[in-house]
């Protein structure tokens, strides 16, 4: 059946951040919003088929307003829909009771030793099913809908063989199909090293190298390889290895870098084109410029800093030195268990010194650039998909200042209402059938 | 028409709190919670009936479950209403102008010459129709109540002339006549020195402590009295002065201590007996151990100082001292513009030393000592009126570990279901009629 159009009239704030889907948007644009003021937007076929001013979209389509489903967004603001470019999504179990260790004084190594840490959630990971670990995620997913994320990337890495890897993203790829959210893939087999090559980590690389990353390209099931570059995980030169195997296999690179200790990260991104470089919190100077220069986009994890205790990356040191910054949570069971992006944009506020402007610029645009997006979603322009969210807020600065609440609204999905009044439409099932 | 009975089946965890109604919880009797698992609930004319394991419950109930609303918590953890024991709610305006201000390097005094602050909120209230404070509050307890509040505290303090304290005043008690959360009056005359007493405060003073105290405790509108005892606002002396006034015309004791700098505020509120010692950022240890010593209630403000980018009171040192914390969100349009009550325990924990037991007694049955509220509210026990909230988590640890989203599925008011899958049900207006 034919969906009805929709026409979102009256936004007091329609964010557009029209024309910026050929570049992640750096330096001072990342502070001047094109907006428009009554604005509406016309959606129809999925997709948006006219932005601009209230009084000039329903002149347009005067003749065919009547079949139109329409929202009234007046006091309200209305933004692209949000995207989170670096999440952990398939994985099964969770770690509070770490979290009340760690609460409780114990360091990360204690509770390592206690059974505790990533290789926890591997270990029920590599146990579950390919429906359970589906159905969990599922959940996840509808949380991520109910604060207004409507594209994610979902990570592998907690299979850490084959077969395991290939489940997770087998389970990626189930929820691209049946759950609104659109899901970008990546490969992470170099999230950790198997305790099984502790003694000798390059032969998990060269598993990685010649048979992982070859199975993985092939399967179709990945877009993207990433790798954990820090000391005590894969090193500078392994990264490189393990990413230059994907690049030749046609995986994009990315890199969680720099997170712990300054480790060359941001200047290996720099210097493999990388699509993104992600964390960043003790990133050098130098590979901060190298970044700019080469156009890799910082994702920055706010909340994984503030879940650790530990002080956020310098989002606004990066921004003024013109890298392109986005956002993400991070979402994963050990570091960062939130769904949450407009929490995480508070952060960017309140911990990485980012202006309002700024942080809705890096939940959007710019985290579309970081997942290899941005010509389908992130603005709101005519001919894109029909992601949006309508925030309960008379401007986009009131976003960051009512903090810690959630303020979506309406969640519109490739022209599909899917979360009303906070609330999951008949369009999402609660629960996967 | 008579309400129908509701019963509560099968929690993963009934979080009761039971047996703490006589003092205000302290020490390790804050991390040792009392759980019931696989709980039940029986709610009958506004009150809680029975609280145990669901097979006593129903065994006993066995005739009248026919006649019951069921809910079903099962995998889910329950607990007392929330309870906010700080806010300033009754006010006009917003303020996310003088926080971009602030992100953007200005100081609070810069804010302040700019016409800002406290000043320009006072301004719009002064202005403002006790009809449109109302509707605006109205709102703001509506997202209270869906982020699993039933009782707060709501201070005056935006009027400071009679007139318009007594305006805010009313305000409040019309909302405790008409919203379902039921809402506790404090007169806070002295939130601040008028312009026009700037150079004579003590003039200011004898106003409060001559003219609107005795009339404020003529009203009947406010059960205590509170004073911003600050560097720079009013003295340990004037505070005292202010303080006993309330005190002679039956007004409780409460005040806001120590946030800025030391003021030997804490020590002011044991020698009084205070109720309450609030924010606490910079108490000395010597009035903390008074504090314990009285047992005068902290309430503790983490949202306050994430939101002024400050360092939190140290909570934990408080609980080891022997001080009953309670936890709020010191809701205004300044200095914490939030309503989630499950952020500012998220904060708790992350910002204060706080484990998931010990925020949950402070957001419960010690946030009820520090409004006189323990003999009514804060814990699941028989007689008690039946405020309790279903949250979306496996245990009550999970509340803290899944960060900044907010996971209140249902709530219950006095015996009626208020909210549902976290939005609001018919028996709360969207707005006010
Ligand atoms: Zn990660
Ligand atoms: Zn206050």
């Amino acid at each position: 059946m034919k969906q009805k159009p929709i026409l979102l009239r009256h936004a007091a704030q329609l964010v557009t951040l029209q024309g910026t889907s050929a570049q992640p948007v750096t330096g001072t644009a990342m502070s001047t919003l094109h907006i428009i003021e009554d604005g509406a937007v016309w959606i129809e076929d999925g997709s948006i088929q006219m932005v601009d001013r209230d009084e000039v979209v329903t002149a347009f389509y005067r003749d065919r307003m009547q079949e139109a489903h329409v929202i009234d967004a007046s006091g309200k603001v209305v933004t692209p829909g949000l995207i989170d470019p670096h999440t952990h999504l398939v994985f099964a179990g969770s770690r509070e009771n770490e979290f009340e260790m760690r609460l409780a004084g114990k360091t990360y190594m204690e509770i390592m030793n206690a059974g505790g840490g990533i290789h926890n959630t591997t270990r029920a990971t590599q146990a579950a099913s390919e429906e359970d670990l589906y159905e969990e995620a599922y959940q996840r997913l509808n949380r991520f809908l109910q604060y207004g994320v409507t594209t994610l990337e979902a990570k592998s890495g907690y299979g850490l063989t084959l077969e395991h890897e290939m489940k997770q993203l087998h389970v990626a790829k189930r929820l691209q199909d049946t759950h609104p959210i659109d899901i970008v893939s990546t490969f992470m087999g170099a999230h950790a090293v198997p305790a099984e090559y502790k003694h000798d980590p390059d032969r998990f690389v060269d598993i990685l190298v010649n048979e992982m990353i070859p199975e993985v390209a092939k399967s179709g099931l990945a877009q993207f390889n990433d790798v954990f570059c820090e000391h005590g995980v894969f090193t500078p030169e392994q990264s490189e290895r393990i990413l230059r195997a994907g690049m030749e296999h046609g995986l994009l690179p990315k890199i969680h870098a720099d997170e712990i200790e300054p480790y060359q990260g941001a200047e290996l991104a720099a210097r493999l084109g990388a699509v993104s470089a992600d964390h960043l919190l003790r990133a050098s100077d130098e590979g901060i410029r190298q970044m700019a220069e080469k156009g890799v986009v910082a994702v920055l994890l706010p909340g994984t800093a503030f879940f650790l205790k530990a002080e956020a990356a310098n989002g606004r040191k990066m921004i003024d030195a013109g890298v392109a910054v986005a956002l993400s949570t991070d979402r994963n069971p050990g570091s960062s268990p939130s769904e949450s992006m407009p929490f995480i944009m508070n952060l960017g506020c309140l911990t990485m010194g980012m202006t309002p402007a700024e942080v809705l610029v890096a939940a959007t645009i710019n985290a579309a650039h970081a997942i290899k997006q941005a010509h389908r979603v992130g603005s709101l322009e005519k001919g894109k998909v029909a992601d949006l969210v309508v925030f309960d807020a008379p401007n986009y600065s009131y976003m960051q200042y009512n903090y810690g609440v959630n303020l979506v609204d309406t969640v519109i999905k490739a022209g599909k209402i899917v979360v009303q009044k906070g609330s999951l439409t008949h369009e999402v099932s609660v629960s996967p059938a």
